[in-house]
């Protein structure tokens, strides 16, 4: 393909002259110098990218996301009566697994699908307000002795604000303080995102309700 | 592969400068010193891929994937009769959730296992013909109110043309014109791939078959 | 981070040096031209990583994996009377599409929740002795006329020597004598990671038991 290979020499020649350009550069701060780095990496990565404005990034470190965004997890179970306001179902019981060590049962291999709020601040949205996204997925817990469970889901983005997906897997340890799920893609806005959920309980109310916090970073991004 | 030995020496020679540079350099803090020498190993790194033949490349426009192919997914429910046929089956019942608010229901909750013909054109595979790939994997119903469902599956490739899989998740909004899936690996011909699919519902014939046309685009390949 | 900020700069002037000479190299194929180009790009991507230790490395072969180690996944269905013992269950029965085929079933549309031990060695655990880690996921069966299966599942590590999860996805073509899982994620240890995990089934024991040798294969780390 003779004009892939065109494009890489030219994506050489103008490396040259960006490293030239940058390393005589005098008045930045440190940090902007870092950033410009990453930036670099982007431009070098893609040609194409920078005729639609779209520049890929990859973030070095895990203190510095491409993007990074706190979204809240609202989960509200099924229970038999609030058929308007919940937003999760159990798809299967508990098995025999579960019974064995708790007596409160640890639901080992009850699977739930959930279509969940996400919203910028704690408090569910009001009646007949969108919420900033959606969470739409499974989780099922997995562990005898105790409560953890896995999930795979995407968050679902159809504002103003944002347009695409987000999707995400990761085993939820609910005894540790915090715990990580991966984001191992991203569509529209996001487009081919990667990154790190951080994953808090915010809250829990009875049996039937809990709130996630869920810290976004992205170091894989099309900015 | 001559050229790609080629290929390997030359960049040995460069790296080999590339090394006497760094290693002549005064400044650097032994910190420093260690990530040089990884980024060295990255160089490094680079260079038995040359020897194979295979060289990742990573796109940078949604325009232009590094591989790119149209499969048509077909999903034919088992419906309680049709066991020669089917390709798909319900591994759980819709929850009560799914039936609040349409008659005919949401399916929300309702688990769906598959191992689905993909083929190039819109038809099925003949009797005894195999198809270009196969789909396998599950989607379940994630909605109280409308139809969306979420998918997780592999497309296996096992012809002279590919032998491979691709691996999918992502978010199936059923009621959007096209959505998008992410691929978010691959193995064999398709090792570490990334990338984005987009689907199309191409036909419903009642409620036992459906068609998808997925336009699978990779953006991140082994060539 | 001034000397973070520091070995940046000292990479962007040897960038600059190895741009100079790259682009003023004759000899080269247009091929290898562009995997030169690659592995500048790696250079670049090395920077920001140096301030924290860390440094991103990606692998072009498949033969040169950044870290990989080998484990065994210890999968002990739960038979009724196992309790003590038995660290996957099924959470549904397999559909009627499975028993159509086989006469002891294909087990079609049978989901499994599993927390197993993985070991660094072919033997179980010793009671009261902590796994090398942890596999806590689903797989279910797949296909209508012979097994295969598709799992989504993370690696639990928790240990002195890893502390994170690799997550995975892909189909198990258990007629295989090898088959491949991609790596999607990390988190902890592996932060980012991505990869292919190659499985061979290592022992089976009657309906309730199995081993699988796993290879971990990452190919994207940070180091």
């Amino acid at each position: 393909d003779l004009s892939g290979t065109r494009s890489s020499l030219s994506i050489l020649r103008s490396l040259h002259s960006v490293t030239v350009r940058l390393s005589t550069m005098q008045g930045l701060a440190p940090s902007s110098k870092l950033s410009l780095t990453v930036v670099v990496v982007g431009l070098l990565l893609g040609m194409a990218g920078a005729a639609h404005g779209l520049t890929r990034v990859v973030s070095s470190s895990p203190d510095e996301p491409c993007m990074n965004m706190t979204l809240y997890y609202h989960d509200i179970l099924y229970n038999g009566n609030n058929t308007a306001n919940a937003t999760t179902a159990a798809a299967t019981k508990p098995t025999a697994l579960a019974t064995t060590y708790w007596k409160n049962s640890t639901y080992f291999g009850a699977l739930m699908v959930f279509n969940d709020p996400m919203t910028v601040g704690k408090a569910l949205p009001l009646a007949g307000e969108e919420p900033a996204a959606r969470a739409q997925g499974f989780y099922f817990y997995d562990k005898q002795e105790s409560l953890t469970s896995w999930f795979g889901f995407s968050i679902v983005f159809n504002s103003t604000a944002h347009k695409g997906t987000l999707n995400l897997v990761g085993a939820d340890l609910m005894g540790d303080a915090t715990r990580d799920f991966s984001v191992v893609g991203g569509t529209g806005d996001f487009f081919m995102a990667r990154g790190v959920t951080t994953i808090r309980t915010d809250a829990i109310e009875g049996l039937y309700y809990f709130r996630l916090q869920m810290d976004i970073k992205l170091y894989e991004c099309y900015l």
